[in-house]
């Protein structure tokens, strides 16, 4: 049977950690990915004891990044709070750690240096956070976004980079961010054979989408074509679970225990 | 010098066709891109006629394409339409037709099919070009597009399908649409060296960007990196203009003479 998680954005302006802690708890969810917001508000103690009181465990953390900033004494406190957030994901006992790249930071529009900064970033945080058995998670995010939220846009660059480094770096396929490329397929594979699939995050893309950040839909409203990618990532080895991440201005608006089930249901539907 | 070239699209809420030419003949400016509704609303014979008067010649025609529908008959139906617009590009002389290969049709989310189907009608179509001479220039666009506008969401993906054919089939680099890509200079590189660069259009990329379709920046304006673009186009062999494709409703609602000055000075800022 499939695990399903729900990823603590997709109910983040109507719940607390608590409220959705006490609901996965309800429909015997064991995991739930939760965001360096939610652990800042209550604290790391508290976050652990709440997440122990209720039986469940961090599946992904969000996040380390953004990585680069306008100059070097920027990117030092930039990496420092990236490795703050790497013991935070230790603490949690985190499966992995989100790595949000950044996009580029102001004034400085030269990509190609951009890109190399980051890779080198992600370097020396996965020797830093190689001891703690923490693993980084990449997560490609849609060319939309390459500008202000992160400058990796593919699975082949997020594979290119794990390629470099080693066992504890891989990546999460998120399908609202990747479904348009022709070589999601074959990277897929790419990812499984080496071991790399650490997540596999969903929603459905909207005919129109009215906000680039804040529009995805419910899995099934869409034209993302979910069963069939799921088919490749377990085809390629990935074990995990299914988790549940939609921004949606719309959705953040509705009665948050009604989402929760829809979203559970289409689930059952299209990942089982 | 660098040759400049407006495609109407940029200025379409303001002129007819016959406004832009003139605004191209009093400042030099040799050829246009234009698009079918300029032609379907003249007709054929008195958009010749008017080109002839202002001694300006087409570069790039909008377009042929959708290619896909719903079902076969619609399809025959796309296929029978886009023919015609290649036969109208060798009526206008003109230099490349844009091939639309359009999105998903309704209720058919299979994108791996829909690719398939278009990569079919493409290769069809340019036999049916190739005695004309015509050239059909696939354009690669941003993958936010891939679900209502084109399937053909990178140049890899264009070269790919290049690859196939021959020599009368090539690409438009758009830098709006690919500037993301961490393969952009690969892909331009290749394209160059089998002699298929035959556009490049330039707008720029904004941060925010409030409308998917219709906030395109004026060259200058955003974060693309222009001229890094533009040296690799040229080194890869790409001897034609460059041109203005700007949709925006900003700019729409500027006086076109404004816009149109605007354009040439950042180009020859940018690409002289």
């Amino acid at each position: 049977m499939t695990e399903f998680v729900i990823n603590s954005a997709t109910i983040r302006k109507q719940w607390e950690l608590q409220d959705l802690l006490k609901a996965c708890k309800k429909r015997g969810l064991k995991r739930v990915s939760i965001w360096a917001d939610d652990t800042d508000k209550l604290g790391l103690v508290e976050t652990t004891k709440i997440l122990t009181d209720y039986d469940v465990r961090v599946f992904g953390f969000n996040r380390a990044g953004p990585l680069i900033g306008s100059n070097n004494e920027k990117n030092k406190e930039m990496f420092d709070a990236a490795r703050k957030r790497v013991d935070q994901a230790f603490e949690l006992n985190a499966d992995h750690i989100l790595i949000f790249s950044g996009g580029l930071p102001k004034n400085n529009y030269d990509l190609v240096n951009v890109r190399a900064q980051v890779e080198e970033a992600i370097g020396l945080l996965y020797e830093y956070a190689f001891p703690s058995g923490v693993k980084l998670a990449l997560e490609p995010l849609h060319p939309m976004l390459t500008g202000d939220r992160t400058v990796i846009a593919s699975l082949s660059h997020a594979n290119k980079i794990c390629d470099g480094l080693g066992e504890r770096i891989g990546l999460v396929v998120d399908v609202y961010h990747v479904w348009w490329d022709e070589m999601l397929f074959t990277e897929i594979v790419r990812a499984g054979s080496t071991n790399r699939l650490l997540g596999f995050h969903v929603s459905d893309w909207l005919i129109p989408t009215c906000d680039m950040v804040s529009d995805r839909g419910m899995m099934g409203d869409g034209i993302i074509d979910l069963s069939r990618i799921w088919k490749h990532v377990k085809k390629a080895g990935y074990d995990g679970p299914v988790e549940v991440e939609i921004f949606s201005k719309k959705w953040w608006a509705e009665d948050p225990d009604f989402l929760f089930d829809i979203a559970i249901a289409r689930c059952n539907d299209i990942f089982s």
